[in-house]
């Protein structure tokens, strides 16, 4: 790895340009960002050694494309005319099917891997990025038998070299099943933080009485509209089916409780307890 | 303070029992838990000195009641009837409009100092117990006019040794706020843990995908059912209000994204960005 170059300066984009720095001190690390400031940002704090533009991706062994996924449905093929016959082109959006459907007749698609690493932090820019934000994490590798063997073959040894376990995955379910670990908790956590603001504005120190547990459910609701409101807009069949979901059984705890069954109430919670044994290993 | 009984030997009763005595060393401290295993493992562990029964109240200068709250409901005149003309009495109870009532007419009122420390984990019982589990912690006190003068003293003393900070409310709009930051943080967490695992049913490998964010933000559905379902019970009304604005917030929501509206969706998150300046200090 000689030439990299990280589209994309912030949280995902500055820990891709550390941990590959890390294992690689003499690999030269282009930033390129639609934002000048991120870019000089990310000279300064030395995430990556130079700011650059699309021309620098014909000489990079390696293109990690880590901007909102509305930009990467119309950057990577832009991305993918500029690499060379030899370079890999990755991109670690939180959606892969309109990613992957953009780029399926592109005629580098084979130098195209799409992958969803499942790190990140509710911070975002170039300041946020985290040398070993990869490590333990599992990222998510769709149509890998659509990127050329010798170019998957550099994309894992780097991906188990930054400590990542690798699952492979079809776009659509992928997709699906993100939108209830993930993209649900954003929402719940985003509307979570509304309601106490909401009721806040006439009761000046109800914040006083925030505990760990609150922080700890609203703790998304810190995260990037920029980032997010393009994921929700890609995978919004599959958010709205979560959305309605969760909605009903909201609205069938507070019929139990408007009811007085609180036997049943009980049983809600302790059927959901087992959330416990399955939380077991994510941190 | 000499002579310690504290009632319910759980996450909170054991973690008063071990800032004591990290404070009070040669304090006895008896432990009496309606669950005989628990006050057993609670003297095992040295969380207490000796396990006990309502017999030790009368020697005890103070007597912490950390009980689910409908057992604070009934338990707490008796053991007023029981504790000496100087003996403290504190609930540390999540509700605190029920429990003041109750006592309201006690002969012994003068002896009762109702709290609330916000302060806990989503983990229970006395291996839960943790001796800094109240430093830099808030506790709201209500009432306090109600309660001997020489008694507060003695209250606020221990507090601010076990390092709280100090709030004073009434009950009512204690109960009320309480619903927003902390009660409805479990509601919401609870029912995004059984979205997930209803949907996990069918799809065995859907936790692999799941991140630290849902982590996060499902943490408060590990939480005891038996400890939460009276507290549901008891802050019934101000529980279903915020509820309903939950529901209504988050069908908004999809309602904007069902309408392809994401200028909107986009600003319903920015607008709430601002809980990182309110959660700066809570950890």
């Amino acid at each position: 790895m000689k030439n990299v170059c990280i589209i994309g300066t912030g949280l995902i984009g500055g820990s891709f340009a550390l941990g590959i720095k890390k294992l690689y001190p003499n690999c030269k690390i282009i930033g390129i960002d639609s934002n000048p400031d991120h870019a000089q940002m990310a000279v300064e704090i030395n995430l990556v050694d130079e700011a650059g533009s699309y021309e620098a991706i014909k000489d990079a062994d390696l293109v990690v494309v880590a901007i909102p996924v509305d930009a990467t449905v119309n950057e990577l093929p832009k991305v993918l005319d500029a690499v060379s016959d030899d370079g890999l082109v990755i991109d670690v959006g939180s959606t892969k099917y309109d990613i992957c459907k953009i780029v399926e007749d592109h005629p580098k698609r084979r130098n195209f891997l799409a992958a969803h690493p499942i790190a990140g932090t509710e911070f975002s820019g170039p300041r946020a990025a985290i040398p070993t934000l990869f490590e333990g994490k599992t990222n998510i590798i769709c149509e890998v038998e659509k990127t050329a063997f010798k170019l998957q073959e550099r994309a894992l040894k780097l991906f188990n070299e930054m400590g990542m376990r690798i699952r492979y995955m079809h776009p659509a379910p992928h997709d699906k099943h993100i939108a209830f670990v993930s993209h649900l908790s954003h929402i719940s956590s985003f509307m979570l933080g509304k309601t106490v603001i909401d009721e806040e504005k006439n009761e000046k120190d109800i914040f006083d009485m925030a505990g760990s547990g609150f922080a700890s459910t609203v703790r998304l609701a810190k995260s990037s509209p920029e980032m997010w409101t393009p994921i929700f807009k890609q995978n919004r069949e599959n958010i709205i089916g979560t959305l309605d979901a969760y909605i009903k059984n909201l609205q069938h705890f507070m019929d139990l409780m408007e009811s007085d069954k609180y036997e049943d109430v009980y049983l809600e919670m302790k059927n959901t307890n087992r959330i416990k044994d399955i939380l077991n290993g994510i941190t």
